[in-house]
């Protein structure tokens, strides 16, 4: 017997899409859904809320790009804690004018992602409403036996690292397209230890003051150092072109902190396929310097405000 | 050194009013949490999305009623699979021009459900455009050592109970205020073998539909025994009365199944203190059928139609 609620045909409807997984007892389709972790291993969960008009424009990107992009933000936030993605809940706000195609093209971009990191759907909830479309995306990981990392564990002398290149992001569309830094961030756990990791968002001048208040430090940052990335215009003064790195943000790159003797090993190592830079050092004082053609300024929350053209 | 952004300083808010629980290792403020489970037990998780002008007005009901519903219609869900609520992830999405003092009464009503089922605020994203009030609540419970009772297990022969009275919920205010039958639950999982269970939101001749769905069986509805609420007008016709109390919804009281003999003690025993009702039996065959006035009628799938004055 089929449910003519459009809602029910939709939970159908993902059913027969999603990847199953055993940690899944129970999936989409219950009043909730039940998990179960393996021996020695917790669960990781993170929310985010993307809205139409603040996080996306859906005249600026496929419904299917806006999926992919809700699905990766959360997974970013799994690897940047050094999990593994498991299981994702939808909330989905539709406008009601626009319903079940706009519906379908966000669930293939979700699932695109979602096949990706071997993700199930296993839960959620369907709304339509005469207001924008609006995408909860709640992504549950696996700690890995090494346990999470935290943003809060950075120790004074600890090095401080990043996984590629910066800026540019939104302005070239690679915040709709970027890889979250899942595998890099399980192969750095493997190897070395962690002392603390978060994922860019923001900008790396605003992230960085939320690792180091976590954990109590302050840091030296090597501004000639950071890499910044092809999608900042190479013709672009080199001040301005350090700003796009520091403040464009939706880079969801990793910036983490091991000790000098682990980041000599990685440096060597490189253990995955990602560069890794070394770009600044933990500090005992809660002062952020940064250093700018050979020359040590104050970095103020907030961010490197040189450059006034970049958000 | 506090974070001027309003985000932060939200966190900073939350962390300091919400309750503490053992299982979360990691809580808000990283990127993402990290839940552990007690040996033999496992998460639940449920999500649900709450827009203002479809689930609530804020002209009619209070901030913290909003907030209280939103966090109680998920404590419902755990509920419902026989679980115990312990941590919520709050995603909210506030109207710019009603900004922080909207979010701390949101909060206020968040948090009082929270305390009164001892959940810890646990993580979540708070961002504001200039659309109107969204709240998406993730709740994660634990499952007791017997399990979750899922809408799955119903078996033709079981006798089908209601807690509580049914009808009315909407017009009275009840959706905002009612106490969701955790307790209830717990007791009866406990006390007997539940072999299916929901919770009543859409209405009991909706609900009724996905139970028997989801255990493919159909059932004999004994609509003279269905407990009808007080807040149903007394001076109504009865035939509309029972249209009340089968398709209002909203209601938040438990739908579930047990063996006859289990009935049996249930009436007997009553275990716990919110009056149950039998309102009918499993089926073999895939028929619903709905007594009224002695007399044995088909119920449709989406409700009874005889009073059209309901929704």
């Amino acid at each position: 017997m089929a449910d003519e609620r459009p809602e029910f045909a939709l939970i159908e409807w993902i059913r027969r899409r999603t990847v199953t997984r055993p940690e899944v007892l129970i999936g989409i389709g219950d009043d909730a859904s039940v998990l179960q972790a393996p021996a020695g291993r917790n669960w990781i969960t993170t929310v985010d809320v993307l809205t139409e008009g603040v996080h996306f424009d859906l005249a600026a990107a496929s419904p299917e790009l806006v999926g992919r992009k809700a699905m990766n933000a959360n997974v970013s936030d799994i690897a940047a804690m050094a999990g593994e993605p498991v299981a994702a809940f939808i909330g989905i706000v539709l406008p009601r004018s626009r319903g079940r195609l706009l519906a379908e093209a966000i669930y293939a971009g979700l699932f695109d992602a979602a096949r990706q990191w071997n993700v199930t759907l296993a839960g959620g909830d369907t709304n339509s409403w005469d207001g924008p479309l609006v995408i909860s995306v709640t992504l549950m990981g696996l700690t890995t036996g090494r346990g999470a990392v935290t943003r809060s564990g950075g120790k004074p002398g600890d090095w401080l690292f990043v996984t590629g290149a910066l800026g540019g992001s939104l302005m070239s569309g690679r915040h709709l397209t970027f890889t979250p830094r899942v595998n890099e961030a399980l192969a750095l756990h493997r190897s070395v230890s962690l002392t603390s990791m978060l994922d860019i968002s923001d900008g790396l001048a605003s992230d960085l003051f939320h690792l180091l208040d976590e954990s109590h430090v302050g840091a030296r940052l090597d501004g000639d150092a950071v890499p910044i990335h092809d999608d900042v215009p190479p013709s672009l003064p080199a001040d301005v072109r350090l700003g796009r790195a520091l403040n464009d943000g939706e880079d969801f790159e990793l910036l983490f902190t091991v000790s000098p003797d682990d980041g000599v090993r990685l440096l060597r190592e490189s253990p995955c396929g990602t560069p890794l830079t070394k770009i600044g050092e933990l500090t005992n004082d809660r002062n952020v310097s940064l250093r700018v053609h050979g020359e040590w300024r104050t970095l103020a929350r907030g961010g490197w405000t040189h450059s006034l053209d970049v958000g």
